[in-house]
């Protein structure tokens, strides 16, 4: 990986984990003019972004022909040039992905589509990211290749699972206490849904809430030093 | 034009009129991927929209190799699904356009581009509509023909600098009291700087405001109803 200046992969990919919906691009299945439409996004643990679309709506009938696509995220100022905010495109190609993760990560971070989570025409697609190009501001530009934006996150894969379950099951007290600091109710009883290598995700009746950690955490062990600091802090 | 149910094809118009900022989606040079990328959006008088663009940027690079291309425009609810949100995706071709009307109408909008309004890299496209795809809502989805969100506007078109004239020469007056009235400074000299069917964009010391007209406005005679009694109200 070359020297990063600028805007960092790890910057990238977290800025795609905080925004909660992105505009997709997809091949028009007639004439194959590029469509844009807007999405709710998610993630898989390593940060490659996750959709859940109806098979009724034109982006998806779109996928379903041909699956070459990006994803735009953008942070705008709230005041001023809006080509002075930060924004990231992922290129890359989506592909239906059933795993059960990926259905548990997505309503983690979009409890709102419980409501729809059942019906019949929604499925999840995650994007295999080809190319990203993004821009930092006004001419500040750069492109990465997917394995610095999404470096594989093994170790937090396999040890989401069992670090949710201890949080939620040993430490209720501090993830409730967490969820206050972020503007929780605190009678609510808020739970740990999903972590990644940039933070995670709480739930409490229907609302979700992000927490990032200040560093990216890649192994299981600085994992369990992160949230021990985040259990005993506030 | 069919009885419209919904979300109509002025208003999609007037929506694409609000926005600052859309998503424009190219075919990516290399590789046909359809890219997505941020853009400052303004309308021709008749309301297709234009933007204005860096040859240095991937999105121009794409659109001077296939003027194929979408724009994306949102107003995302504050809170809550923002799949309950309206959007509206115009699809069709782009073009080079050098004429003065647009440059004029874009600056109106986008008065901080006029920072770099000078760059030799940077040219006004308009997009050449042909087909119209909106979400009103979850589900509520309408197809649009391109004379149903952007029928002509030549009466229009061909008072616009009369009447602006008109405005700024003999009312400056109640200029001001409608840029106070939509938050503008009341020490800033205020001028209309366009005007089309929706409303008109008002200027001052690199500040931009618009002001909707209750209704759509395609005749000069009309035009002169309403711009008199918005002089003689406020």
């Amino acid at each position: 990986m070359a020297a990063q200046k600028g805007f960092t992969g790890d910057e990238m990919r977290r800025l795609l984990r905080r925004v909660r919906t992105a505009t997709l691009a997809t091949l028009n299945r007639e004439g194959g003019i590029p469509y844009g439409s807007l999405v709710n996004l998610a993630s898989d643990v390593d940060g490659r972004p996750v959709i859940f679309v109806s098979e009724l709506a034109w982006h998806t009938r779109n996928l379903l022909a041909d699956g070459r696509a990006s994803l735009m995220a953008s942070e705008l100022p709230a005041t001023g040039d809006a080509l002075t905010g930060a924004r990231v495109t992922v290129m890359g190609r989506f592909l239906p992905c059933a795993e059960e993760r990926v259905r548990r990560r997505y309503l983690a971070r979009h409890p709102e589509a419980n409501f729809y989570a059942g019906f019949p025409d929604f499925a999840y697609w995650r994007l295999e990211p080809e190319l990203i190009h993004a821009v930092a501001g006004f001419g500040r530009i750069e492109t990465r290749m997917p394995d610095e934006v999404f470096p594989p996150a093994r170790e937090m894969t396999e040890t989401e699972d069992s670090a949710i379950a201890h949080m939620n099951d040993d430490h209720a007290e501090a993830v409730s206490r967490l969820a206050r600091r972020l503007g929780g109710a605190a009678e609510e009883a808020w739970k740990i849904a999903a972590i990644d290598p940039d933070g995670c995700d709480l739930v409490a009746a229907g609302r979700s809430l992000r927490l990032e950690f200040p560093e990216p955490v890649f192994s299981a062990a600085q994992l369990r030093v992160s949230l021990a600091r985040l259990s005993s802090s506030g």
